[in-house]
């Protein structure tokens, strides 16, 4: 039984050093060091890889190195073969912790003091009480519940939108398409949350950006896909989008003609908003191997009809 | 009776607004319509005033437009005269969201990411969690307190230093002089909320910023004369200090050649982390009116031997 790990070959030391410590007995390797083929029963991937069953034909279970799924194609992994996300707590967490900078960023004004430092203007702006400031997520999986749950002792109105409709702390659930719009015109800042499908790709254009009041922040922790850039640039130039905050981008890294490398209203990370905390996603494959055995559901496991 | 007005005008329209909606039979002047002088019992003032008693010989108290007191010369008012700051927790509720954005902001690595997006540098950084980083605040205030309440949620190491003790949620009350090496000397991210007297006066200098572990963050949101700037630039200049999320200044606003401005590492704001919140502040001097009238003691009053 073997687990061949093949991403990030920066981070192989740690995830042998965490699987060394569990009772598994799973012998790990690294690729490209893949020995016999027939022996992976799992993988460890960041990147789609063509011709994957051909290559393991025993694989049972194809474990994503990060928060999505959205770099496999669905269509070529067969029905037996497990797609599962190594989220864990710790991951929300991270991602809450950067989320509730952002807004808090936006909602202070940053960006605008940012200008004002490089230009040596000191220029204090009126301060909005949070109970003031309306703070949509779009997207309720577990990052953005955590997030939902960390932002509101600030004392924000919140709201979210979701494909189905869940429990929003003190706010309303907005759900589905046919409430989107309504959903945005109430954002005075917007997280975005969703995973990549193709419902959501392109979903911040410039019909629901035109939708947002004006002024409002951005905060895009999704995928870079979720947003059409050029769609994005306008509404940040006319003033109707008053910030942006970007963790992802449609190319990463993006050319160095970007314009948001140098956009004065653009505070851009290099995905760094949160990623698979190795401890606790070995504890994921950990508790797998476990379920597996004794044919209970796997955890984590991607619904391949929605796509996350 | 009257309330004159002496702080910043441009908000003069709201207090007056503010004081006509309470039950207070107070007439509200603002200088320098004065009228005649021996009207004035209450004074709300941001600056110091010469010879005040002389101008209003019927003072009773004199109410800060801010949260510090240090503007005043204690000395310079007589006994009767009682001094009172107009904070309220709407006042901390904002300083603690400045704080968080502050915290998260160095946690984070908000500066190195600022400086590789102009670079057109697409650079992560490793992610350390927030228990393994530790905070510290100095002054446990009504503002301290309400910061570190709000911090603990997200999972840091938590200590404080107070010139009593105090409870400190989940971590460690430092108290007095000789405990305060020590208490820097484990702050990874540390955060002044001091009032300013002349015991605290220039406490952030090249000693004390020496305890500190090297490359740790500095939140300023205490007063300017706090820091001795010389030493905190050297400090940031040699990487003890890593980054400074500065709200306030020696001098406000400090001059154009100030190496604040252009500073890689500094991250200024113009004196916006909190400020006093006109409706709290109007209750605070309502409920002391009422307090005055049954002879009981006044809220918020300060202690002068404390100069807080």
């Amino acid at each position: 039984m073997c687990i061949l790990y093949m991403a990030e070959p920066s981070s192989a030391a740690e995830w042998r050093q965490a699987f060394s410590e569990t009772v598994l007995e799973l012998e790990f390797r690294q690729w490209p060091d893949v020995g016999d083929p027939r022996d992976v029963e799992y993988l460890i991937a960041w990147k789609p890889m063509p011709r994957l069953m051909e290559q393991f034909p025993n694989l049972k279970v194809l474990y994503s190195a990060g928060a999505g799924v959205d770099q496999f194609d669905l269509s070529d992994l067969p029905e037996h073969v497990s797609l599962v996300r190594l989220v864990d707590g710790t991951m929300a967490d991270i991602m809450a912790e950067y989320v509730i900078f952002a807004v808090l960023a936006l909602h202070r004004d940053m960006l605008d003091y940012q200008i004002s430092q490089r230009d040596r203007a000191w220029a204090p702006l009126p301060i909005i009480p949070a109970c003031e400031r309306r703070v949509g997520v779009m997207g309720l999986g577990n990052l953005g519940q955590v997030a939902l749950e960390r932002l509101q002792p600030l004392g924000f109105q919140l709201s979210a939108w979701n494909r189905s409709p869940k429990d929003v702390p003190g706010g309303r659930c907005f759900v589905g398409v046919e409430q989107l719009h309504e959903f945005l015109g109430q954002c005075d800042i917007l997280i975005n949350l969703l995973p990549l499908t193709p419902e959501t790709t392109g979903i911040l254009n410039a019909n629901t950006l035109g939708a947002l009041p004006m002024g409002a922040g951005i905060v895009n922790v999704g995928r870079g896909a979720h947003v059409i850039e050029k769609d994005l640039l306008a509404a940040l130039d006319t003033g109707k989008v008053g910030g942006a905050v970007l963790d992802v981008l449609d190319q990463e890294p993006p050319q160095p003609d970007h314009p948001f490398w140098r956009h004065p209203r653009v505070l851009l990370t290099p995905h760094i908003a949160s990623n698979v905390q190795v401890k606790g996603a070995v504890d994921v494959v950990a508790r797998n191997v476990y379920r597996e055995r004794r044919g209970l559901q796997l955890l984590n496991t991607v619904d391949r009809s929605k796509g996350y």
